[in-house]
């Protein structure tokens, strides 16, 4: 014990002869832990029906699912992708089941998927993130360097900016997965880069932060380096557990509120410069092409956005009756403030309850109550931020750009509910 | 669209030929998804040293892992058991790995496990939860009734009173993992048990309830009626799926801040009544056997604890230098106010930070910077709740409690740190 500080006294239970302790202990707390197979004190009569048969008898116990999955029952819990809409898997997407969401957290298992070029296996004992360019000091950090940085666990969506890209022209899909689906929020952990841009020193001309990615598409995005002061995070953990390898396992870039493609995954490298380096994402693709022909780029922030996730396509109404009417509402400026539900296409529009915890740059579940009458129906949900930002019908959208674009589509939402419950996308003119 | 209401116009895009128009879409939107394989405009030297062979090439593609795993670097991010413990796997408990929980939400693949007589296979199709006794009108509801109520989402721990309760008389397991694995935080989406409470109509003089599980040991509880009307929720989502089913899928309680044990999984029976039942589970186990030979029954709450997850017995100091302790703190009485931290052993506090979002009822994250001189040290940590609750030491328990009980040992936990770095789990005398 001569290493324990003077001002310890004593310590009981040293901890060496642990291998024994923990055997004499076993007599003790044994039969404090071992509870019977038989039930209680229940009168036969007292068991409900519908008793299932696996309550008879004992059911299988723990050691077979170290890491647990899903029940069997719930075989529609998945990613899907459209077949069509890519030309091979390794630079697909795949889309979140946002229909069966239950709360705000995105189970990681379906957190939705972007592959430029696959989904890299990036071992964590050799993977490097580099800081250089205009820096005092270049960096070159191990991912137990950055562990060791103070962390910072937040709760924060990231939407590609194509979610809804396919609903420009019309109403193509009939699905909420597929029209919605390319989001997902997790609470992440990391380290605030402004605290390791302290260490490398920033020089005075430094404005932007190349992000690269460790995939085959060699992944970059311009940043501006205001952002990566705020509130931007180099993430390793997702929903209490390391990143899943979908997601940028072992590192990637969380940008709060920020389109997805710009929260880079696999990060390897970051570089400081005076001016953007107009990379392909940044100018070929994620850019929208405008009535006139010129196209807006840079076109960063999530604009305040909301979908009604129950009813929907995947998810009708049975029957006449009370209903609560769920949806989910996000904005990449702030904090939900508001979200308005139609009934009727967005002539009459009531306050939905908006669910603690309401967070910044969260998903906000929200609820209504419904008594269906088993008549047409036609259903909207509109968000409205902290900083006043209403969210626009499809009509509006298109009037000020087009329907040349892909990206960027957080207009209203409208499901047609018909006399049957089914539901369906359709659009208002 | 003679079923649409008269006050909406014009459909532009009816739901009807679908198919077609997905197809008409192709070639517009194909383009836009498609990345190219190669990298923009960076220079081979420009390439950091360490880059992983797998971002030379494709890697996989989507549609392999429709529901995703954790990456194959994780394989220690498992639950884990103590063999000895029990009898058998059927009436066994495996433990969260709480040393690499990230942020407050614990996975749901690596949450706790406690069986009584095993996991039962639950078909949410047949299973139902019957609602009688001291009730105006009995219920029989099905899952799908259940899921149309109204639904609250909320963020809180579950904490197996037995947690710890192999340390009471001694230091027996050097690990965080088994010393304090039994808990686990989700967010956990249901009904207010409240609301359907209200549909039953509540006889004057019920005053408590008891829920009773479906698996083989028909695990049955007595829970004060307040308590049910207060907070508790009939749960069948977790963290934004539905419950797994170590965790009672497809329906569970949840009893906000409460022992894990009243927490009944497989929920299918709820009866109400004028007296406890006085079943097996609350009088001859989660009793409290005292020093004078009687037992303490009923004790619910989990009082606020805390515990560092870093440094710890799994995951030790790598030499001198500056670190960041991190850890959680919990209080089944509301929020955490304070945590402090001692390197000495108790005998000089520091107040860590508490990181948002700080939830009633919830794990909340803390930490503290550590600047390591490489001395041996005596980490604790020290939670205080918003009740003014102050974490207490075990021997301030052992003082009230002796020392013939397992469960709710609330106590500060001690980790000597060695100079190698090495951390075990010790008592002060």
């Amino acid at each position: 014990m001569a290493e324990l500080p003077p001002n310890n006294a004593r310590i009981s239970q040293p901890p060496s002869g642990r291998r024994t302790l923990l055997r004499a202990g076993l007599g003790a707390t044994t039969a404090a832990f071992v509870a019977s197979r038989t039930a209680g004190a229940l009168a036969a009569g007292e068991i409900p029906p519908g008793e299932p048969d696996s309550a008879k008898s004992l059911g299988p116990g723990i050691g077979d699912r170290v890491y647990g999955m899903p029940s069997r029952f719930e075989k529609d819990m998945i990613r899907r992708n459209v077949p069509w809409l890519t030309v091979n898997a390794e630079t697909s997407i795949s889309f979140t089941p946002l229909q069966y969401q239950q709360g705000i957290i995105t189970p990681s298992g379906v957190f939705f998927e972007r592959y430029h070029a696959g989904r890299p296996t990036v071992d964590p004992a050799t993977h490097r993130l580099m800081i250089h360019g205009l820096v005092d000091r270049p960096l070159l950090l191990t991912m137990e360097d950055i562990k060791r940085y103070p962390s910072e666990s937040r709760i924060h969506f990231i939407e590609c900016p194509a979610n809804g890209g396919m609903e420009w022209r019309a109403a193509q899909l009939n699905s909420l997965q597929y029209t919605h689906g390319m989001i997902g929020c997790s609470e992440w952990t990391g380290v605030k880069l402004s605290t390791i841009l302290q260490d490398v020193g920033i020089k005075p001309s430094a404005k932007w932060v190349l992000a690269e990615g460790a995939d085959g598409s060699h992944m970059a995005r311009s940043i501006p380096l205001d952002k990566m002061l705020d509130d931007v995070l180099l993430v390793y953990g997702q929903n209490g557990e390391a990143l899943r390898p979908e997601q940028g396992y072992p590192l990637r870039l969380v940008v709060p509120g920020w389109q997805g493609n710009v929260n880079v995954k696999w990060i390897r490298r970051l570089e400081l410069g005076d001016a953007p380096w107009f990379t392909r994402e940044e100018t070929a693709k994620y850019t929208e092409l405008m009535p006139d022909g010129k196209a807006r780029g840079f076109t960063w922030p999530i604009y305040a956005k909301s979908v009604i996730t129950f009813p929907c396509p995947e998810i009708p109404a049975n029957g006449p009756g009370i209903y609560e009417i769920r949806g989910l509402a996000w904005s990449g400026l702030g904090k939900i403030k508001q979200v308005d539900v139609s009934l009727d296409g967005g002539v009459n529009w009531a306050h939905a309850r908006l669910h603690d915890p309401v967070l910044s740059k969260s998903l906000t579940k929200f609820t209504l109550e419904w008594r269906w009458d088993g008549k047409p129906a036609l259903l909207q949900s509109r968000a409205i931020d902290e900083t006043g930002f209403v969210q626009p019908t499809l009509a509006e959208l298109r009037g000020v750009r087009g329907t040349n674009g892909v990206y960027n589509n957080n207009s209203i939402q409208t499901w047609q509910v018909k006399p049957d419950g089914s539901v369906f996308n359709v659009q208002l003119a």
